[in-house]
């Protein structure tokens, strides 16, 4: 029996203009899994901490991205999958995103890698289809690839991965409030002008060009949401005093990280990102509601390995 | 008195999935200008060769676009501006934004330069509003800087310019048919589809990515516009029949350059450009109207200096 310990990161999706295309990957937030090759044919989900979740392998995500896996590569092959969760589900930081890439890339890895970071990315969005109904890719593609990530096309797949300006910090508060796939969903609109779309496309391309350029004010102009952002903070307590006390405090852009409720601002630095922490955490200690908050580089590798056991 | 003689470039603009915010610099299609600095106060166009347009400096689109530097710039001075034309007017290959940019191009580089390149789009932007009614700059924002240029966002206006990697040559057919602008803009719909704009915004980051790392292959499949081409194509005889030659021949993408009637071709190489060119001049061939096809590079640097006069 082969095993290997993994970390598997936290991830936000959209980063403001790039709804559904553009995310990122963290680097100290994220879970902890232990997946093995055992001779035994099947996928078990035989332990989980620090969630209720399931584990029947069909009605896990893990499980499920695993059997597209192994769909594919054709070989009835035997795994066991432990999930230490850190990051909580539906805190809007890619928890399923987390426990599906993890699952697949330690699988890969234990099979000698026949696929590619790219090629995983199908699988994974196996997992969170099961999680939310929509095999989206924007938190498993920065999950597996690291760092930034472009889904340019769905069908036919297509992921690219972005440069990683080295000094970009992000600041993540996760308020603990349940905020309902179905509101989260209703409030977005089937049609959006073709004025506000054009400006939309104008920063997706003002972001990719500042990743590729390291400009970081490039970066911070293009972090706009016009579409999203405008309908969706509206369930999110305080969002506007968060997003102003953010960019007060000297962050590049502040937004929703994925579909909510938790909220990021990427800076240049880690002084700005700890003072945009202590400012945001002022605003929501006055909520009474509870919230945590974690402070990151990027993550420009995406999973990685904690031990590897023969 | 002094004066420059330039050469002021073609260019093309939207590349497909960037409608209004992409455009990108011709090298070897273009007009000249000579312009001078002279002692008696005022605008005035001298001469206009190869076009049937207005000698009156408030409604000639170098004229107006020199006005506006020249309101910013507070000096009572005099410039005299020769238009001999070369890019046909309506081509749809930015034969307007060539001598707005030009102008104030060559005006600046007379007065030692105070603007930069990325100030002096605003100046031409005058031109192109007295072109089209629409000041829009994703014309003379290549013409200006060159290459391959994105304009991130109109208010404020934030224009940047992208990489040009070195092998891309553009293919482009002019059918000299005229298509009226009020019949270009009556077929585009005021509202999108979420879902198409996702996927024009995914191209877009796809095709800023593929410049930057020169992923020749990144940029075909980024060149894809399921938005604008859908609707104005109709109005482009043999648009289809073109686009189909030009991508069997191994063109990287094909569409509408500007609002038309011109559809551009990139290639990798000027071997591919030019089988693309013999293609699509044996679809256009068949059809009795007459038409222009150029070739060219990218031109990385814009406004060129032919001549300097002291």
């Amino acid at each position: 029996m082969k095993s290997i310990r993994i970390f598997t990161p936290a991830t936000v999706a959209n980063l403001s203009c790039g709804f559904d295309v553009l995310g990122c990957c963290l680097d100290t937030v994220g879970d902890e899994m232990l997946i093995s090759l055992t001779s035994e044919p099947g996928i078990r989900i035989t332990k989980i901490e620090g969630a209720d979740l399931p584990m029947e392998t069909d009605k896990n995500v893990a499980g499920v991205a695993v059997q597209a896996l192994l769909l594919d590569y054709k070989k009835d092959l035997g795994v066991t999958i432990e999930i230490y969760k850190k990051i909580k589900a539906g805190s809007g930081i890619g928890s399923s995103a987390a426990s599906s890439a993890g699952a697949v890339w330690a699988v890969n890895h234990l099979l000698g890698n026949p696929y590619t970071p790219q090629e995983l990315v199908k699988f994974a969005m196996e997992g969170e289809k099961l999680a939310s109904g929509n095999a989206h890719a924007d938190n498993v593609a920065p999950a597996l690839l690291g760092g930034f990530t472009l889904v340019r096309s769905y069908n036919p797949l297509d992921v690219i991965k972005l440069h990683s300006p080295k000094d970009l910090v992000m600041t993540v508060i996760h308020p603990q409030i349940e905020v309902k796939t179905s509101d989260s969903r209703s409030v977005i609109k089937h049609n959006v002008s073709l004025q506000q779309a054009i400006h939309q496309w104008g920063n997706v391309g003002g972001l990719v060009a500042g990743l590729f350029t390291e400009d970081y004010n490039l970066i911070g102009r293009s972090l706009e949401d016009v579409i999203i952002e405008p309908l969706r903070s509206i369930l999110i307590p305080e969002f506007k005093n968060v997003k102003n006390a953010a960019i007060e405090k000297g962050a590049l852009g502040c937004g929703i990280s994925g579909s909510g409720p938790s909220i990021f601002a990427l800076s240049k630095g880690l002084k700005i990102a700890t003072d945009v922490a202590e400012a945001i955490r002022v605003v929501y200690a006055k909520t009474g509601l509870e919230f945590d908050i974690h402070i990151s580089q990027i993550n420009s590798n995406g999973v990685k390995i904690i031990e590897e056991i023969q």
